[in-house]
């Protein structure tokens, strides 16, 4: 009989609930026993709803009273390398929601604080196991397309992100917020790390929505190199309003491959032929993954209860914030910048 | 140097002025020379439209006064036999649109006429000459899916058919105005003759758009069985108002092939999450098979050059006209009829 | 805290390890308890597979020596009855799969014996908890389409059924055990019970595959008429090795949907310009139907729970086996049967 | 009664073959009444397989023979200055094929030489005239999408292009080959010009297929800047082998517009389940653009009818060369290049 992982969810807003209605409706394998917000409001409303009767404001607090295997850590970007670091060296194997940290040194400190404990840690790119994506990734190691020598991905999210967010000293904006999925998954299905990358932003609606951040975007296109010698491209839009969309599309020597869709649904409506066919949209990133949110939570209590390490690295976030850093520089000083320039 | 082919226009109407503007676009070797139509008003109005200078109220006073090599029928159904008729008697090559006639004495008097007067016959199943279609009876013809074991057609029209398309002594109905199409093209996929025929009908909408002409259906299915052993559908629905529709679906042996679709663009658009994606529709039939009218007159116009016997014959024709008169039967009787009862 | 409802699951072949598998890796609110199964070998493997070990070879020796609240029955249709009536009869709830009986006596027998003992009983037609064809459903109630006048069904299943599931006095045949779902869906999709039915059948792949079952069939059509006036059409092809497909169209006064596809992933590769693009087919049942028989054990999980009536009744099983035996008339008989003759 | 057009066809090759057989087939206003080729054997190919007597291996010679009202030249890059503006001094109409010249000052002088001689000037930009991306233009012209904020264009062709093709000091590359058509429509749809362009390229396939040309690359991304603010990515891959592809997607305000798809036919087939549904793609450009090479040449025909001025200008043709300068700068000297810097 597998043992039951006890978890500690971190964080009682939109990704906490996200995760804590995973474990509790379709993973009979984990249990949230504990939930830790600063906000005590959230905390209740959150603990009510899931049934969790272990609140607290802090981790410190929840570790002292509590009993549990893991931690979930669903806050924002600035407060993940201090909880991490808590969870690991009280031996609480972590998953850490992207993107894994502000910097190259808060991700090396989470690595090094969980390695020295044993503690597994696993980061929240949950496109790794969306069935499209890693059908892509096993076809291609496959060889089925060939050598990668082109890959493209964006990710436009409908609404506003929250002010930290949008501010550079307390998130790294959208391209870490949005587009660190779209970092990591063109470095996976590449295999390859990034070289090099070249930035260009916009701001188009900021004005329009009161958003006064310096440096602020909400559009940008970035020019990856590959260590490889590949290519890449990566768009993000958000608030883009049409829905949530999250493509890729890779070239190899041999062919293309096409992962992803628009379309929420196998159904297609025509009521009116002036308007045309109508078929229903991904309105919010639950809605395209919400297979892949259940099988990475999966995926994190059986590498708990396997003892093995999960899919998706501290390596792996580690790389995506220093995409993220050398995109940054790049559209600040106007110039393609290495990665190794920031590593 | 081919030789270029003038055509008598029989017809004024909106399938004539297709078939006009088709050659005065399209094809440099074929021309419309002259015009004939009762209507004295749409026969000015078409010809100014298209520069056709000879103009006629009869097929009569057209071949006394003016040249030509070929006639294109486009007139309602009960007045095909007498006109194709006369044509082929006065030795002119005949393109004569679907249905073919009232019924079989008809097609035969029709076929005949050509045969003893060296006069070309082609039935305006365009279909045949759609990109999409043929490539499925190439690739079928090629075994790709083996031996045709079930398949299905369907035709829904978006408008009300006019008054004499709706009333079965005048045209049959639906089943010939609208779904002969099918009928010629599951016998041509399936390479096999139908056999029995059974016939549901149903009368929608009708009443609300002031239609009470006896046996008038708007919704129909029909089930066939063909000599082969094979299995077939047809659905028509007329007026469906949502756009134009004509797909088929085939099962061999060895697999499926779905053919067409009711996206008239590779475009897609979405500007509300709530709607989704929108994809134009074909609004109408000439929208849907702007290629294969192209395609069918221009075979037409080549099959009198190269003196051939056109792809769709009168025998084809013909099959269509005992399909459709077999079914009326069924539903009339509400029982499976055999074509053989018929023909 | 919501009760744990703990099922013994009936039959261990390959639907009672889908549902096993449901339980136990997605359903923290149900547990399989004790497994049934008349073969001891089959038995074992699938205890020892889900990890069950209260194993009987009689419902009878179940119900006397473990102790549940529910059962779900997967064995074949001609022991429904005997099963479905004992553990209702012993209170346990019941999830029975499709299709529901032989006949409509047993229908009947076991509807009362559920009613009497106040046994919840849901039948297993998935497809109802779809996301796509939910959703249609809704839409559908909400009156986008306008009043349903015509629907179109298919199931079409890649491999050669067992020999009981081929055998009419043992299940019916292929109308029973494969287009069942669509008998179902029709009806709940139009809203209206079937009225008659014509059924075409054709045998295509009997002889060289070694079946020489009388009145086999491994095609066939149906042609509904349905008591609003509204009229369908079923196609069943089985085997029919491509894959597995099941797919809808309705039309209503206003318009169309179009529900479900036969691609099974978002992705789409190109690397042989002769050959295409290729996109990843359903390939068994199970991979179309996945999310949808989660949801459905999910909905009887609930429902015990809640203690409310199923969302698929016995008199929605029991519509279908009058379909079935309707239509299975009408091949025999070469005529239209109405329903009123077999109920 | 409209004048016919009378054309002398510059370049026997692929293209100039495409163009002849398209006024010959599909439009009855215009005629080759004389070719020009350097090279006898295409010559006398090309004007066999076509019925033009007059054939001419110097333009001059044609000018001095032959009478024509237009010309349309499809030879190399390097040629295209000095027969654009030799036709125009001659009063003679020019349907130029892209990209226009190698350099700014050759655009200059073909531009002034044709307002100078009251010649027409056509470039070949025909993805302005295809369906999809035609009615994309108006609908965004309209305002559907809102303001453009982000533009992405790709153009991927199967083959390996021609020596001259390769080479920068004859053609500028890839870039200008394939990529015109991108630099052309972003602009176009964005309705606004490219201000700055940062390319990133790599050689994947040359060394195995023997090119050695200096500074060869098969795959590149360039990332745009607009004078509207907004974002752009072209992605070029050629030789792509997997067949031809050339698609966008706009992003305004409001929403996305996804235009055109590599799926050449709507057929789709499933006979193999491990393989999945096949598509045909589009194997080559005629493919691809068949009914948007018919409309070009109508367009130019109407245009000199009218004496209004084509759709795609000199100017149009000009901004694309700009654009391939700017980007062979960049990924030359690795830095983003404005366009000023060439201008």
């Amino acid at each position: 009989m597998t043992q039951k992982i006890n978890v500690c969810m971190i964080g009682a807003g939109r990704v906490g609930k996200l995760h804590s209605g995973t474990l509790k409706r379709y993973l009979p394998d984990g249990e949230v026993v504990a939930l830790v917000d600063t906000q005590p409001e959230i905390l209740n409303q959150t603990g009510d709803e899931f049934g969790i009767e272990a609140r607290f404001t802090s981790l410190e607090e929840g570790l002292d009273k509590a009993d549990f295997d893991a931690v979930i850590i669903t806050t924002p970007t600035f407060t993940h390398k201090e909880l991490a670091v808590m969870a690991a060296e009280a031996g609480k194997h972590v998953f850490l929601e992207k993107p894994m940290a502000m910097d190259l040194e808060e991700c090396d400190a989470i690595i090094q604080a969980c390695e020295q404990n044993g503690a597994l840690l696993q980061i929240g790119f949950m496109r790794r196991f969306d069935p499209d994506f890693s059908l892509a990734f096993e076809r291609i190691q496959a060889g089925e397309i060939g050598e990668p020598m082109l890959v493209k991905s964006l990710t436009h999210g409908p609404g506003l992100p929250p002010p930290w967010a949008r501010d550079l000293s307390r998130s790294n904006g959208n391209l870490a917020e949005v587009n660190s999925h779209d970092l990591d998954a063109t470095r996976w299905l590449m295999d390859s790390n990034p070289a090099r990358i070249y930035l260009e932003v916009a701001n188009f609606k900021g004005e329009e929505r009161g958003v006064d951040t310096e440096n602020y975007y909400d559009n940008m296109i970035a020019n990856l190199k590959f260590e490889s010698g590949g290519l890449g491209s990566i768009s993000g839009v958000c608030p883009c309003d049409y829905g949530y969309d999250a493509r890729m599309e890779i070239i190899g020597k041999k062919g293309i491959m096409i992962i992803g869709s628009l379309e929420n649904n196998a159904l297609t409506v025509g009521v009116d032929r002036d308007t045309g066919l109508v078929t229903p949209i991904f309105r919010r990133w639950p809605d395209r993954f919400e297979m892949a949110y259940i099988k990475e939570i999966e995926h994190f209590i059986q590498s708990i209860q396997r003892d093995t390490q999960p899919k998706v690295s501290g390596e792996d976030g580690r790389w995506a914030v220093a995409g993220v850093l050398a995109g940054t520089k790049s559209f600040l000083e106007e110039r393609p910048v290495k990665l190794s320039e920031v590593m």
